[in-house]
């Protein structure tokens, strides 16, 4: 069979090559990229339609990133009746409904496991789990990047910026590492998850979100005296009332998985009424790791003639703000003393249990726009 | 399309009320079993050929466990062209090339996901990342039962016996424990899991074992003082001379994943040239999670229709007993100091570098018959 790739960048050329090495029976015909390197001119091309209208290829791979032009094209491929995989968790998570949709009617597949978790068969376990069990919730360390930054801050003491400087020349972080820095890429990914896990449509807008922008080396001294351990966590719960979605630092014992996972580890866990509690723990991000999902995305997609048929249910789940109550750490130089926090430390308080509504509107009252506010995991018993 | 169970035992009725509870597509025609529950007259049947003769029967998930007649069971129906699933370690052990080969023949699906890992998609993903990718070694936790005495003897101070027979209250040790304490139930996992990894046939009794039946109190308390944890560790490991497999003991360090998989669960981790380490953690046995897992693979067979061609390579890797070098903790009567290891405690001793063959060698040479042996990560810098 042939296929063609979008994007010969980094995540491009890893599932070029993951293919290309392996006798796998699936043959990259085309590459689309506006710079065609040295020797490869008989591969990459830069006009699209030499792969939309080569009826020999029948699975595509989008691996170019944003949300103009790969929806063109991706849209474009499905209405042909190409199969279309996607390492794009913007696009994902963006026209989820439309995409789906769209291969739905046009009897191709659509897959993009590698969205969620890089390197990790997350997504597509999720879905395979999904279909003979109940999801009861998810929750994950999604963001590489950050996991590096708090881990080398509470395990070899690199102060905040350090981390991040060291993180971004490992190739970690971004040279504009904002959206991992205040969970916007984690936010994403549990809309995307949530999607799947719970047969819903996720407005990522609609999570409740704080990152770890804000966070000092006073705060991990004070996690290391309190014994536990930060990790930025992307959480979704199926309550009664609804889906309860967040992305926020959480501190763990020092027994707990999360605590286990190091440098820049993605680590996500689904909580099933049958399966029970099952975690997933691997490189999130990187050529070869993504590459290497893609291409295996590619794979099955090529050899899928199932075509799972997928109908939206008539109505999805409300989001539920409130349902689920946890206690947090908050410190500000805000004086909170009058709300009846504990306070272990000055400028550091406990709060009894919160919802994820009341934490946000505290939050949004303090007149410090540099408080860090993390979740304590219901294990921690202090 | 419709489908058949062999064995209405734990996980048969796990499998049975997971595609029952969900709408997916498959349907459970029959159930075999020597008993006929009340109520269940018209799916139980105590006649084999109830499910061989009938044609609408296409997938078939064996869970009876035990040799015979699951093989003659399972072979007559892939000989009518019906594939099969299995949750049968011992069977997919035993007969791995000649069922593969069967299955092979008469153009049907064979899979067995819950042999290795219980609820864990382990041995699926192993299977769908090698497609693409190198692994080069695996390791995992793939006993529940030993995990939960090891760690109940470490973390909440159990003497062994105590927690041998709490966790044959809770169900997860057999009446006789023998397979689960010497390692026999590891080794076999581990035979079956190298099969996949490295496309082999691995006779599970050329795989070097200790097991824990000879772990005292005194050991946890020297682990303790060591500052590490026991697991008990199937591994394999491919190396330029062959593959080095083995179950052992293994202490790790704190910070490792190892040591935060408590009670008894299974770690399952793969090492992959392109996808770098990736875990699986998740309830290794238990009616649910297991049948799940089984009605999955129900569900892939019955729609699978690209029947994977598999060939057996013409010659397989040998066994490598002597390259893979680590250092071992002893616990024993016998004098060893002439030997020149160190002796953290009396009677206690930590070895230089050895091959599996030179520690086994050693083992076999010991007076004492309960010496306690264990490799230690070499992760562990003390």
């Amino acid at each position: 069979m042939k296929a063609a790739i979008l994007g010969f960048g980094t995540v491009g050329r890893g599932t070029y090559e993951a293919l290309k090495e392996t006798d796998c029976g699936l043959e990259v015909k085309k590459v689309l990229d506006l710079y065609v390197p040295s020797g490869y001119e008989d591969l990459v091309t830069t006009d699209f339609n030499d792969i939309l209208f080569d009826s020999e290829i029948t699975v595509v791979a989008e691996a170019m990133g944003g949300l103009h032009p790969s929806y063109e094209f991706v849209t474009a491929c499905l209405e042909k009746g190409k199969s279309v995989v996607s390492s794009n968790k913007y696009l994902i998570c963006t026209y989820y409904r439309e995409l789906t949709e769209l291969a739905e009617k046009n009897g191709c597949v659509l897959r993009y496991t590698p969205a969620v978790g890089g390197g990790i068969p997350w997504l597509n376990n999720l879905s395979r789990i999904a279909r003979l069990d109940e999801i009861l919730s998810f929750r994950g360390i999604v963001n590489g990047t950050t996991n590096y930054i708090l881990d080398a801050m509470q395990t070899r003491s690199f102060p905040f910026k350090d981390a991040l400087r060291v993180a971004q020349e490992l190739g970690y972080a971004e040279s504009d590492p904002t959206s991992d820095l205040n969970g916007a890429d984690a936010r994403r990914k549990c809309a995307i998850s949530a999607n799947i896990a719970f047969d819903t449509i996720m407005d990522e807008d609609d999570i409740p979100t704080f990152g770890i922008e804000n966070i000092t080396d006073r705060d991990v001294e004070i996690f290391g005296r309190m014994g536990v351990t930060a990790r930025l966590i992307a959480e979704a719960v199926m309550t009664p009332s609804g889906i309860s979605a967040s992305v926020e630092p959480v501190l763990f014992p020092p027994e707990s998985l999360e605590s286990s996972i190091h440098v820049n580890y993605n680590c996500i866990t689904l909580f099933g009424r049958r399966t029970g509690q099952l975690s997933f723990i691997g490189q999130g991000a990187g050529k070869d790791p993504t590459g290497c999902s893609l291409a295996n995305d590619m794979l099955d997609a090529a050899y899928d003639t199932r075509r799972d048929s997928h109908v939206f249910p008539e109505s999805i789940p409300p989001t539920d703000k409130t349902t689920v109550r946890k206690r947090y750490y908050i410190r500000c130089s805000d004086e909170l003393s009058a709300l009846g926090f504990s306070s272990p430390e000055e400028g550091a308080y406990i709060t009894e249990r919160m919802s994820l509504t009341d934490i946000h509107s505290l939050y949004d009252n303090l007149k410090d726009k540099n408080a860090f506010i993390a979740s304590i995991d219901k294990e921690v018993t202090a």
